[in-house]
């Protein structure tokens, strides 16, 4: 946090949104970030074409090993695997690195590959429902779910609107890899998911697609976007027969701390209970697709629940879309390990 | 043909190249495209921003009508929709083009969003198999399917390898749109699905990614990719309990006259059988991803099969990926209608 105020103080000085876009990087509570280059790459703008070259040589160097760890979680192996999922929005292959996982990491030939790469935030939460719907309609089947989220090969030294101002100070690097399993396992057990896009929004979180790359545009009325979904998230644990102020574990997609904040005040759900968002968001800051991965990554690890704990797991990104899911924290009974 | 031809002879006088390349094209037998731009704007790169900017204008000009289209042919309304499966890979827009068609078409705010921009040719056929999937979840549903291919756009002045060439020669623009019903309707009732990569192809079919753009990067390999393929498809109809040469109609990629040629080869069927795809190929050329759409749209328009044929739908495009599914023709019962 006080490499970048220190940094934008120095880049930007004099401009007169640089106290306003200061104060939104301070409250946004991010400590630390993590980037795939020594930092003085990172500001440089080396081309769209090297800066998507570098996209994939990281990509490739990073990818395995996250996707080798979640299978060992899930207690499989590459074969077990019926379709990838793979959501980025940080860097353009075709085609998709499903292909060179597959031919790499011992996948079979006929591994359904499902890249998305133009949901950004909401992709972990989409990824999430399209595996859940592949194993309703596959029982049985398992789905790998990778996000290789590098946004710091987006950053854009030219962009200097507060929007991009604050997005430099929020946005981290991350890969992530959960497993979808359709039966056994530990975890959560998905159970229904929906989508909602807040209408004539498309415009609030967007990319112009220009010669230099992807530039990120983040309009300011987007932290207030929690009033509109929060009913939404509402009548989907209705639907459920369950209330959504009184579940056992959330899992939202931590944006920025206004997010979790106003989800906190509409839903009527004390914050602690977004507690592993909000370490998602001040030890990596926002990670995009990776978000609601990491989270469940530190449910699992420092917090798990009960079997039968209900919960839900919310992300949201451009459109403004909103993907989301309720389920119940299942145990694998010992007698059907191994 | 015959412009396309002049206009190569024209612009790339004298390289070695060039006779290869006229016998190539010429070998296609596209007599005809159609391009999104007059002919002279088309040959000028005005720049990636520029192009994708009219990507964008194009896209929502010429994608409404085809979508009412397709509805009409469904018989559904907009508000029948619970998923849009919107594949190209001619532009990029995030949010992708779902979030604008929802907004202006009366899509319900909670139609799941599913862009898919990395699966080139084969995304006609993964979008079709992706749409079975859904309605296998969740049946009664029904998708949507929107291709947009404005393969124009890709058009690289400074490219001038065989391949390069062979393509501007090849590919033309197109919109297609259809709809897979969880229920009712006539058509082709899907069945089963496959998806297969031939291993270690990812560099035969592959954008390289420039500030200038995609470019499009064909490998002299490619026409042979059928011998590997045909025993897949082979598989399907068997795994299905039919014989793949005694379908009663074939949905191919046409990716080129070769893909067909060895098809009916391998798989011992007259080339007659791929009339439709042949069709598509003259009359278009190479349209990406919508040439499944567009020979399925022959086969209801001309030469509707009765209640009880088979056959099967093939999209092949980079990875190298082939997305398989077979199906029956099934008419809509006249009392069901209404």
């Amino acid at each position: 946090m006080e490499e970048t105020l220190e940094f934008a103080k120095r880049v930007h000085a004099g401009k007169p949104q640089l106290p306003l876009a200061l104060r939104l990087i301070q409250n946004t509570g991010v400590r630390k970030r993590h980037i795939v280059q020594p930092i003085e790459k990172t500001l440089q703008h080396p081309g769209f074409e090297e800066r998507n070259r570098i996209y994939e040589v990281e990509s490739k160097k990073r990818c395995p090993e996250v996707i080798e760890g979640a299978l060992a979680n899930a207690s499989l192996s590459a074969q077990d695997i019926d379709a990838i999922i793979y959501v980025s929005c940080t860097g353009f292959l075709m085609p998709s690195l499903t292909a060179w996982l597959i031919n790499t990491m011992g996948f079979r030939s006929n591994t359904r590959q499902i890249p998305i790469a133009q949901l950004g935030c909401a992709a972990g939460g989409a990824a999430i429902n399209r595996a859940h719907d592949f194993c309703t309609a596959y029982p049985g089947s398992n789905v790998l779910i990778v996000s290789c989220e590098l946004c710091s090969l987006c950053y854009q030294p030219e962009d200097d609107g507060v929007g991009s101002l604050l997005s430099d100070g929020l946005f981290g690097d991350a890969v992530a890899a959960a497993v979808v399993r359709g039966s056994g396992g530990t975890g959560v057990a998905l159970e229904r998911n929906a989508s909602y896009l807040i209408p004539h929004t498309e415009e609030w979180i967007s990319y112009a697609v220009r010669d230099t790359g992807f530039h990120f545009q983040l309009d300011r009325r987007v932290p207030g976007t929690m009033e509109p979904l929060a009913p939404v998230l509402r009548d989907l644990a209705t639907d459920h027969g369950w209330d959504i102020g009184n579940l056992d574990f959330y899992i939202i997609h931590a944006g920025g701390p206004r997010i979790l904040g106003d989800l906190s005040k509409f839903l009527d759900v004390d914050l602690k209970m977004f507690r592993h968002s909000w370490a998602t968001l001040t030890e990596y800051g926002n990670i995009a697709s990776a978000v609601v991965l990491d989270a469940l990554r530190r449910l699992f690890e420092e917090d798990a629940p009960m079997a039968g704990a209900t919960g839900v797991i919310a992300g949201f990104g451009p459109g403004i879309t909103a993907e989301m899911a309720v389920g119940t924290w299942t145990v694998e009974s010992p007698e059907k390990v191994g």
